[in-house]
């Protein structure tokens, strides 16, 4: 390894100062150009104006945490974490999740984020959601990170359960991905049914992993794995493979109630009057239709206790799908009241829920579906373009120019002194500005503007000190 | 070091799975919460508002690059570099800044910011901003990175050099940050001046260096360092010495045209024409008053090949400070058009000129600021509390909420079966959430809801279909 990484440094050393680079970026990075970043953008300003909506606080901390910090918090996807190599000798990871990272942060550190396990602490009721900053991580782990939103503190069951449904409900519409159901289950009432099927306490994790893969892989592959690699006996696998079918609303939730092994259980017993009450509240809301209760829903993180639930796409049918759309697990989240315990030196429990949407690949299907449709995406917003018609006008673009800005309208004009006025429409049409403004011999002498709407060709005068209002009032519908 | 490591490792394991950890943010990093970020939205509010008044396109790279796209970039400051231990075995490290990262991505990436280069290759003008996802480097990174502006292509001298001070003048003055300064200079003027004063070539950047200490440390701890450490003759140091007192504005321009050593130097000449001519086109934005010509402006970063500029904020005579308001440079820039050359395999020159603002201290000043005026910030944009003012009303929250979110009113209640009426009006006090609808059984009846406004007290009956454009309206002007 240290040979290696020798062999690699004296390779780097002969590279320094020539003008030979091998530009790749790293592995599982990209770069985003203004075109994915104008998407990005479009995604990002409807999950924030709905997190605000719902009155959340906007929180952030480190991209890199000590590495104990993470330890011992994801189960099997530990592997996953990034280490980094401190010069000063602390062990420091990339940050997984921002759950973790938010519940970890300093309660010493008054003026920081370690606010958050303070005040969950202390009984009020914080509701947090991390800003677009995380982009940068999703942009650039391997892992991509989420946009997070959650609710720590004390409240009566299901209330804020029910908000978090509520808001993945409101994203997902507004961002038009297509036809979604949300998945809903519990833990107590997956370990209530596992300890009903007969399965030992001690396999009850492991086999809750097994569970989770049902969305990607069939029955019979689960289930030989839970008889074969995790040594479960085949009744109790075919127990579980009865339950795990049954999805439907209420009346399911009713009818498992009634079930003779699960009504015996406290654990499965505790989670579906929970998932009861949630349900009448996700009536009032009005979402029940896109609502699932799935007993096959497990979700793989360790620290879940309560309700789970997970957003997917439905295929759709695209009579000129050239490539299919890629579908699968948008959202996801749940109830974790153990974690912040796991952080205070006393132990004590702070009910949490949160909701992550998984922005990476909200982003893939956008612009796939951009793309296909070839839609034409602007990328900045410039509002008017200050041109001139004939040579020696610069110093007059720049005094324009600088009253547009002043006034607060976006405006650009070509870098060059005496440009073409068929290469400044030319770069109006190119990037999508609405409107010209021309300045002229005549124009000046007048007190005028021409203002031209490039999609018309239209050009009206404008005097001078209405320029301002007349951009405004012409931009307002775009 | 990797006794060191195991060691440390060793450590880490029988911490594992134990309920104590010592919470503390690595080294040089913080977290945030959300005051400081509300603090924060603010700011990137009126520089990213900014970028796009000026036609910007937004970018983003990911926040680690190979190291060998960094090495050699940064002169005397790439001891900064964060490194990464990468698990698959590329040498990576934490980007530094954004000017390096942008232009070396990939342009064999075509959907990617890859397309920096190409495009700036292929001569088009390129007008670029790096996002508010750069904040959460700037936020957790030792060296802070800054927010950045870049314009790169063909264009005729100084037009968005020109630009460039206009966007830190803006912005500065947005901000509300008090008096300051834009320094100017540019890099030819500097070696030229060295020339003529009798630096040898090779000492040019190593002088150079230390003339960018002259806004830390006396002139006679300069002259030492530039005379005992690097070997300049004392003659050569005293003759910089006089130049580099100079600071003014065309005047002084003209005057060091005149000057009978720098006038003979090509270097010199070349940049202070240009000069004359930003100050010409500064005249016109009528920005000359903030503007020094400041022959002591030197910029750290090796890549600068022209004109360079960094704005600082001046030190206020407050009567009422008790801490003294922290200053100096808050932004800065200038071309290097040198840069686009090393990653292009035909070593193709392009110009490029941009902007950093130091976001870091524009930040800390910020807080300092509010702190000590003591002015209540709000974290949330909450419009409305729903409530109600007797028990069993739940559901009508519910309901009532769900229709206000529906209808893109930010709304909260709390997560309560039955709140007192005092603590739902006590949180809208403490949160700063300007109205309060309360439902009640008689309101029901009445299809009407009671909305209070909070400051005043004052409550008025909204039929309930009206409710929406009420609270709209009731906070427009907030």
């Amino acid at each position: 390894q240290i040979a290696k990484l020798l062999e690699m440094k004296a390779h780097l050393g002969t590279d320094e100062g020539k003008h030979k680079f091998v530009l790749k970026t790293p592995k599982g990075t990209r770069d985003f150009g203004p075109k994915e970043m104008a998407i990005r953008e479009r995604a990002f300003r409807a999950i924030i104006s709905c997190f605000k909506r719902h009155g959340a606080e906007v929180i952030d901390t480190p991209v890199f945490e000590l590495k104990e910090t993470l330890t011992g918090k994801y189960g099997e996807d530990s592997k996953l974490i990034y280490d980094l190599k401190d010069q000063g000798g602390e062990l420091l990871s990339l940050r997984y999740d921002l759950t973790v990272s938010c519940y970890s942060c300093a309660p010493s550190h008054p003026n920081s984020a370690g606010f958050c396990i303070q005040a969950a602490l202390t009984c009020c009721i914080l509701k947090l959601f991390y800003c677009s900053h995380a982009v940068v991580l999703s942009c650039s782990q391997p892992s991509p990170v989420p946009q997070d939103f959650d609710i720590a503190g004390q409240f009566d069951p299901m209330i804020p359960d029910a908000e978090c449904l509520k808001i993945v409900h409101e994203i997902l519409s507004e961002l038009q991905l297509g036809d979604f159901v949300i998945k809903v289950n519990d833990r107590r009432v997956l370990d209530g049914m596992f300890a009903v099927c007969g399965v030992p306490d001690s396999k009850f994790r492991t086999i809750c992993s097994s569970v989770d893969k049902l969305d990607k892989v069939p029955w019979e592959e689960v289930r030989s794995e839970m008889v074969g690699e995790k040594g479960l006996s085949p009744e109790a696998a075919d127990r579980i493979g009865e339950y795990v079918q049954l999805h439907g609303g209420l009346d399911l939730i009713e009818q498992l109630l009634q079930d003779p092994n699960l009504s015996q259980n406290k654990l499965a017993k505790e989670g579906l009057g929970d998932m009861k009450l949630l349900f009448e509240y996700l009536t009032l809301f009005g979402i029940t239709g896109k609502i699932s209760f799935d007993l096959s829903l497990a979700r793989g993180l360790d620290y879940y206790t309560g309700v789970i639930f997970e957003a997917v796409l439905l295929q759709q049918e695209k009579e000129h799908a050239e490539e299919p759309v890629s579908v699968g697990s948008v959202a996801g989240g749940g109830r974790y009241d153990g974690l912040v315990g796991m952080f205070d030196p006393k132990g004590r429990k702070v009910p949490c829920v949160g909701v992550s949407i998984g922005i990476e690949r909200i982003f893939s299907i956008l612009e796939q579906r951009l793309e296909a449709a070839e839609e034409k995406i602007r990328t900045t917003e410039t509002q008017v373009l200050v041109a001139s018609a004939q040579k020696k006008l610069l110093e007059e673009r720049l005094k324009l120019i600088s009253e547009l800005w002043d006034a607060g309208i976006k405006a650009e004009m070509l870098y060059k002194k005496n440009p073409k006025l068929l290469n400044q429409l030319q770069y109006c049409e190119d990037t999508g500005i609405p409107l010209v403004a021309i300045v002229g011999e005549q124009e000046l002498k007048d007190g005028v503007v021409k203002l031209r709407m490039v999609a018309t060709r239209e050009e009206v005068n404008v005097r001078r000190e209405s320029l301002v209002e007349e951009i405004r009032i012409r931009t307002s519908q775009c």
